[in-house]
């Protein structure tokens, strides 16, 4: 039982099954939840649980699950997700939905007699390209809001609501996921890393100790519009360099107060937007990263009054709406104890890192004790098509997951 | 003579006729160069320069002209442009054009005999919205380059060469504009502030001292994309905050070291432009102003130093491509002084004042004297559906802008 591995064959095969549907034109994939492309792969990916001959099952939030009875009714879980952002690459979600059905494959092929049941569970729209991260996770632990959902829009404007039926869903449904759901006891989950520290770690392998938590919000600066040869400086309500201001120091803000944390303006969109015309409008994204709980509810209070005060000091108004916000998660120290102790008897190398970006595993944190293994990114790039992974990493880190699973089963 | 009045219920009859032409559903006026709306324009005012008794003519760059013969060919020019920004006002540019119609509707009608011939004039796109501002008063004084035109492309990508034979016109005919023009002695421009100086000051008429230079840059700034979560803000190449850096100290530099100057970043767009991920690529428009030369040409090469410096301090690239160019002009004292002469006997307050907006006038000024006569923009506000007028300022404007070409013919 602990010299059990993958058949890391017959794992690559699914990858690059998996990775032809959905292909962009520009060389990524896409495959954002609900899409035709995502209906495919959920068609596919239920095709192979059965074919594995593991119970297949979906929630009302069309998270789909195998599962492999053990003694108990008590489940051991592992996955990720299938679905991706628009143009992105082969491995983000899907290495940990393939991974852990690779594992239940061969942990029934062996004829294993564990106490606890397993499942591989892939959570629906992991990606937030319907309406914020985490859809199917926060289902599926009872974090939705029926009012929210109800009147929840996509970022092209679609209701929620009219999404679903596409998918035989509906909010009804979702709010069901968390009912119906079985009794969760720990849930792993294999992801790239999606930055660069194991790469220059050179480590196949990293153990997260935490998670970051982040607050989305949509912001916008109100000054005035003029023209800009006819408004002189010190008249201007400049509503970009208003941002521009709050920009630089917010950000230093955090690098001085908050190190570690993280502040990040990724989208801005100036009205009316022309050469000759002075903002009178900035609309800009901030999202706001910390692996700890009190740092980021105090950081988060001090750049929003930040924001009012550059506003209100060079004469415009601050509007902000919380677009999403999780907590920062701390690892639970056996689920890391465990995990380090397999890695030392399996003989790989690892690296104990915080992930910087939310998971899954975050969600399910609020239900049962959660543990992520990490393999590297190349370059540290992610949500592109030119992610891509060493691929003898993913063995290791398949096999460690097996043993995991294997060690958590069997209590 | 010196109580010759405008035919002012005419002239507001002609602004209300030109300004149901090209209306914009929201609100304004779209009558962009060469567009279906404007071609219209074109014949409307075709029809008014003939009904006048005027004699019409149209150059190789597409500008307009209504002729009223004196005993010299030497010609004493009023004008100003028909054509507007998309949903832009009903006033700028119009006034201008309309005052100095009915100026010569006036003079012809009293047979006054004059020495100079006088000229109606209406330029080919001013707003730019082809391929930069002022093409058709550029073409006139002879200010094209005929490879530049060759390679020329609007802000949708399509070639000025291809657009020219809608109306009638081609690269060949814009560059022999200014050999077929006639000997201009004065060029005299009505035009709304599209600033908030006149109304502050409670003036009904603004006289133009000097006309603002300018460059338009757009330009870029280069860094790395990356994960939101996952990259430390020390390690970042964010291509925003180099530009937030940029713009709230150059904005610094020119308000303590160059005041008066303008500087302006209007349109941002930042690649990829996602919630989550840090920008990799910030494009933008500056836009540098100056009614000195020599302030202009060291302000701009100062600006491009701080971009540079700001970009290699952070680890970007700074890219910038010169859109657009004019040189300040400085009105000529005895212009100046006869408009406020010709104000003083009229008994019309009047207010002195640079103009930051570029207009015809500026590019004719390398051929001739010229003059401006500003009326005040209500609430200061410019390229805009809500751009007004107070049509009493009108009236006082083009009673001197008809005054000011008696007295300028009469020599």
């Amino acid at each position: 039982m602990k010299d059990l591995k993958v058949n890391f064959e017959r794992l690559i095969k699914d990858l690059e099954e998996l990775g032809k549907i959905g292909q962009d034109q520009r060389g990524g994939i896409s495959r954002p939840s609900f899409s035709l492309p995502d209906l495919e792969a959920r068609k596919w990916l239920k095709a192979r649980i059965e074919e594995a001959g593991l119970i297949y099952r979906q929630d009302g939030a069309g998270n789909i699950f195998g599962r492999l009875s053990g003694k108990s009714s008590q489940v051991v879980m592992a996955g990720s997700h299938i679905d991706t952002v628009i143009n992105g690459g082969r491995y983000d979600g899907s290495v940990g939905v393939l991974a852990a059905l690779e594992c239940l494959r061969r942990i029934k092929e062996e004829n294993l007699s564990l106490n606890k049941t397993l499942e591989v569970a892939s959570f629906t729209d992991e990606e937030g390209n319907l309406v914020g991260d985490f859809l199917g996770s926060r289902a599926f632990t009872g974090q939705l809001q029926k009012e929210k959902l109800k009147n929840a829009r996509t970022q092209f404007g679609h209701p929620l609501e009219e999404i679903l039926p596409k998918a035989g869903l509906s909010v009804e449904s979702l709010l069901r996921a968390s009912v119906d759901r079985p009794e969760v006891v720990a849930y792993l989950e294999l992801h790239i890393e999606q930055g660069p520290v194991l790469e220059e770690e050179s480590v196949p392998i990293g153990l997260v100790s935490s998670i970051a938590g982040k607050r989305y919000y949509q912001a916008t600066f109100v000054g005035k519009a003029g023209h800009a040869g006819t408004t002189p400086l010190e008249l201007r309500q400049d509503a970009f360099l208003t941002l521009a201001d709050f920009a630089v120091r917010s950000t230093q803000l955090v690098a001085r107060k908050y190190y570690g944390n993280t502040i990040t303006i990724g989208r801005v969109v100036l009205k009316p937007g022309s050469f000759s015309i002075i903002p009178g409008e900035a609309d800009f994204t901030l999202d706001l990263r910390s692996q700890d709980s009190h740092s980021l509810k105090v950081m988060e209070e001090e750049i929003l009054a930040l924001a009012s005060e550059v506003s209100s000091t060079r004469g415009l108004s601050f509007y902000r709406q919380l677009v999403d916000s999780t907590e920062p998660v701390v690892i639970p120290s056996p689920m890391l104890e465990r995990l380090k102790s397999l890695c030392q008897k399996l003989s790989y190398d690892y690296f104990i890192l915080p992930s910087g970006a939310g998971h899954d595993a975050q969600i399910l944190a609020s239900i049962c004790p959660v543990g992520m293994i990490f393999i590297p990114s190349i370059d540290g790039l992610s949500h592109t098509p030119e992610e891509a992974i060493h691929l003898e990493d993913l063995e290791k880190a398949a096999n460690l997951l097996l043993q995991a699973l294997i060690s958590l089963a069997s209590e």
